[in-house]
């Protein structure tokens, strides 16, 4: 049996999604060990994106293999129970042997929010990173995003060692303002490690009128991250949401 | 010199608004504490509405005096920075001499809000009480809460030992539904100890079918506190919004 599972989770606590050998504290470890305390075997799963430690999630995806078939409602109730409290399943299904999370997602979406109020975000302060300052240059910051859309070699935007290729379509960059934030909706079939946090950091940058827009073009073309601006913080940033296809 | 705040707080940790003698955990207590250091001199903040602990305020308003005229803008950026991140003030302004922000106060809301989703509110979990188990009639609870409307001595739907008037005018109550919560927003002139928390407990045992609509007549009518329902849990709660007329 195959099990596909939808997962909301804040990362504030945690070392980020993927299990490690030195630390109790990651979103795939806690889910792992109570769905192999409920199975009585070990159970693996394998998520589609591997948020950085401190990075929230919406709605991750994930699936795991059992020879036992379960009833999803009450595997979720069980789940639920025993999570820590940042922690959520929200849904549950049999999907086809063949599925698999992190090769079936075939697009994401990150929300990075920015906190622009003159006054703390007490509520959604583990949500948001608090912009203290100046206004931005919206005009700016959206030009050097447009820039930025399409298919790239993303290797100046990534703290990726990799050999491998580093090219990446990235759909959109949308950014709306509302009355305390600006948010910045990145889409892309595919993201590099780090890869958001640095494009709203280079975007920041632009908007404090520290760079032109066009600044982002030197970075496609020579890869160097170095040209690249600041990464922004970790608590910013959601995996809001994947798509199959 | 009289400044008025608007204050918001996340209230988890705090033992209400209100000073205490044996707590440095009141929001009342903390904003005092920061606004002394800046005046150089005790301030005495005086609170539109005394929250109880765990319960958080959106807007809640205070005033104080003092002898020195100050920059309403520069004041904000100090108490902010000096706040625990739990305490902001959205809000800093010159009022005149007669205003008293308990006084003036003519109108509250508070808002009531209960997760109804069968997994958990990861990124709402101190602000809501999450309501397990089976759904709720909403036609029940909102024939109830019609009955609770208007000028009554809500002495049943309360704790205060006081032999002051407890008769009080509920504006209004309404229930709004979202998908994955229930929200009570209660509107009064004044509400007594525990109140709100009263009202939503006991509409919330008639949308489990514990009791009739009607029987809210009864505690109306008796004043017997232990005729009405289980007071709900404080972290449902917030004050929304308060109102000078």
């Amino acid at each position: 049996m195959n099990y596909k599972l939808s997962v909301v989770y804040e990362g504030t606590r945690y070392k980020g999604w993927q299990r490690q050998k030195n630390s109790e504290m990651t979103i795939q470890g806690k889910i792992e060990s109570v769905l192999s305390r409920y199975f009585g075997h070990p159970i693996e799963i394998n998520g589609a994106s591997r948020t950085d430690a401190g990075v929230h999630a919406a709605a991750q995806v994930a699936n795991f293999k059992t020879d036992r078939a379960v009833e999803a409602k009450e595997l979720m109730a069980y789940v639920n129970q025993y999570l820590p409290e940042d922690i959520g399943i929200f849904e549950i299904e049999a999907v086809p042997e063949s599925y698999h999370a992190r090769f079936h997602t075939k697009r994401k979406v990150y929300l990075y929010r920015l906190w622009t109020a003159d006054y703390p975000p007490v509520f959604q302060r583990r949500e948001v990173f608090w912009h203290r300052g100046a206004s931005l240059d919206m005009e700016a910051m959206k030009e050097g995003a447009k820039l930025l859309e399409g298919k790239h070699d993303f290797k100046g935007f990534c703290t990726d060692k990799t050999k491998k290729s580093t090219e990446r379509n990235l759909r959109e960059i949308s950014i709306a303002v509302t009355e305390n934030e600006i948010r910045f909706i990145v889409e892309g079939d595919g993201f590099l490690y780090n890869m958001v946090r640095i494009i709203v950091g280079t975007l920041l940058e632009i908007g404090e009128g520290k760079r032109t827009p066009e600044s982002v073009l030197r970075v496609l073309e020579t890869g160097d991250r170095a040209l690249a601006g600041e990464t922004a913080p970790a608590q910013g940033l959601l995996l809001y949401k994947t798509f199959d296809e």
